[in-house]
């Protein structure tokens, strides 16, 4: 099996409601300037790769997009050919659209992994998602087309904060995890966006005290006491990108493996989405992360820092576990005992996860790859871990459970 | 490199109207009974694929998914999970849901063989799609996702057909072809999927009187006497599928090199969609087949059968040519000598094509690899070509020459 690495990539800024750069209707600009599209975010995180990594469109052997509904909410799908009108070098290249709702960026990351194992040199592995262009009711109900739509849509007009309450209602019913947990999850995600110029909420204050008291909002009476809007992740706009390589590929480069990222593993697992899951636990992140473990030939014990799918605060806590680090139902005490803050022995989600850097959904599972990548090379800036890490995990979800791309990475 | 393999599939039937078995107003049991959706096509062609060769769930490694755009016509992306709940063996495999528009199968295709490459030896490629929930103009409005939206989206309410129709306006204008020549693809088409029981088409009778007399129907008066509703592929729902085996595969699923088939390369190419293609050229599918050519080390001279991407009659014309079987602007003389005649020298599209076999966006590129595989092993029926043959290509095409799918196959 040949090597891959991470050798680089970029971030654009994610954007939405409460990012002083977003334009709406509070925002001076509202009328004369409008939000970057798709295609925008497409050749803005192509050109900013390329020049943070030094590769080139002639460069790259194959491509990756992950978007999870660009026709939905910019009236655009085959984004591959706008990968391709990106850059000049890039035309004529396999370019790849992938799609698994919420891990479709993840899914994009491990299927560039396989082309560099089929032959490939150098792939360019994106994601991008815009979703400020429609209101939240309507982004609710595309954002349900990532379920099973003719069977779960019905439960809550917001239909994914639904069965996500779902979850902390029997979560809190069934382990030691209770709702003051899930809002030190959400205290943890701002405070470390704070420190991150790319995230969403970079500007967005959130204490315990606001944590506790942020508002409910589902229509589901048996659910909406379970959720609050601080409980939430991000509807944002914004791509990410980064450079994958075989050794042959750094080469090219001119990169040396004391620079780069190793991927060990990057494993997919999919479960039947005609079933609910057990809310207590997230099978098909566990399953990936048992065969990526093994793949790497490491444990949950080696793991240094995280990346994990905080689509809901419960969903962090349910992850770690999921990862192996703690047992099943003591995922919460990783926060009360501050063992995944930035000064812990394990930091999960270090520039802000979900929650506060924000999820432009396609673009989640490749963000996902780069944190790891700037943290182990000393590029987090504010948030930047004392001690660059040397191995860490991501996990990216799609649905409630049902995608799960699960990648190891070892500094080189 | 690894070897490849088809090892066989399965299609369902192609429906739509006209077809006898289509539920619409005219039906028998309109009200009573409805027409599948993409979660039971997907259900039906993994069962029907399993038992036509022996693949189980649990011996895929690997599987791909092609679909354009089930999160427009059945309000449902994520399909992926869709695949993992059609069979208990597939839950929790690695499984990935491609797009780029109409050449979503080939992708799915092109994929499915990088996997083998990276070391699967069992991979499940399938393509479904369903269009006609909505009315011809929403569908219209949905297809044209598949263009540049903003900036092509108003040529006409029909986009696709109407950039068609100004290929052949040009074609029509610079070459030897006209649309006479056009009218007589149809007529292929619709006598091929005469004999083919599994065509949207297969009851319905094209003669050449008809085909010229057949109206039209654009709004944009420029282009409108351009095109006929004889000249266009089907808005279908259906599924194909196939498996891929590596020879480890192949052991496992008890099969002989004599009873498969090889790919020899299956390559993507990919333009830029904010630049308007050549009319006369189909530039990105000649590009992919260049290179598929060089790969297999073989030529157009050898080839015996091709399955190639009539979204419009035109578009056979243009994609012979972009695949070396007759210079630039001499396609239609194939159709005038019969070379691409069922008992021609080469057949091109023996069982309809998406004119006449029909246009399941997804699955279009998936049923190529098919069709190709069953005319090498005999399994055609009243179509099947006196002498199987043992070369054949494959050409599927995503948006207006946009992406572009070239697989080139050697009997065993």
């Amino acid at each position: 099996m040949r090597d891959v690495f991470v050798v680089g990539g970029a971030h654009t800024p994610y954007l939405g409601k409460f990012h002083p750069d977003f334009i709406w209707k509070k925002h001076p600009d509202f009328g004369t300037r409008t939000n970057p599209n798709t295609e925008q975010y497409i050749r803005t995180i192509v050109a900013d790769t390329f020049a943070a990594t030094g590769a080139t469109g002639a460069l790259v052997d194959k491509a990756f997009i992950g978007n999870f509904a660009g026709e939905l909410f910019d009236n655009q799908g085959h984004l591959g050919a706008f990968v391709a009108a990106a850059d000049p070098g890039l035309v004529g290249k396999p370019i790849t659209r992938v799609e698994a709702a919420c891990a479709s960026g993840g899914l994009a990351l491990s299927n560039g992994v396989d082309a560099i194992r089929a032959g490939a040199d150098i792939v360019l592995v994106l994601g991008a998602e815009v979703q400020t262009t429609r209101n939240a009711m309507d982004g609710a109900d595309y954002l349900a087309r990532a379920a099973h739509y003719s069977r779960q849509r019905e439960i809550d007009p917001f239909t994914f904060p639904a069965l996500f309450a779902r979850r902390i209602k029997a979560v809190v019913a069934h382990t030691d995890t209770t709702t003051d947990d899930l809002a030190l999850a959400a205290v943890k995600a701002y405070g470390n966006a704070n420190k991150n110029p790319y995230a969403h909420m970079r500007a967005y204050k959130m204490d315990l005290a606001a944590a506790k008291a942020s508002p409910t909002f589902l229509q589901n009476a048996e659910l909406t006491d379970w959720l609050r809007v601080s409980d939430c992740s991000q509807v944002s706009d914004g791509a990410s990108a980064v450079i994958l390589a075989s050794p042959k590929g750094l080469e090219k480069l001119g990169k040396a493996k004391s620079e780069v990222v190793q991927i060990l593993a990057s494993v997919i697992a999919v479960g039947a989405i005609d079933q609910d899951p057990d809310p207590l636990v997230m099978a098909t992140v566990k399953a990936a992360a048992q065969r990526a473990y093994a793949e790497a030939g490491l444990g949950p014990a080696d793991m240094q820092v995280a990346e994990v799918h905080d689509c809901f605060t419960v969903a962090e806590v349910l992850a770690t576990e999921a990862l192996g680090f703690a047992d099943a139902g003591q995922g919460a005490r990783l926060l009360r005992d501050g063992v995944t803050a930035l000064d812990g022995r394990l930091p999960v989600n270090t520039g802000g996860g979900l929650v506060a850097f924000g999820h432009p959904v396609g673009a989640t599972g490749v963000k996902q790859a780069l944190e790891i990548f700037r943290q182990m090379t000393g590029q987090c800036g504010d948030y930047q871990l004392a001690t660059p890490p040397t191995v860490g995990v991501s996990a990216n979800m799609g649905g409630d459970d049902r995608t799960a791309v699960v990648s190891i990475y070892r500094a080189g």
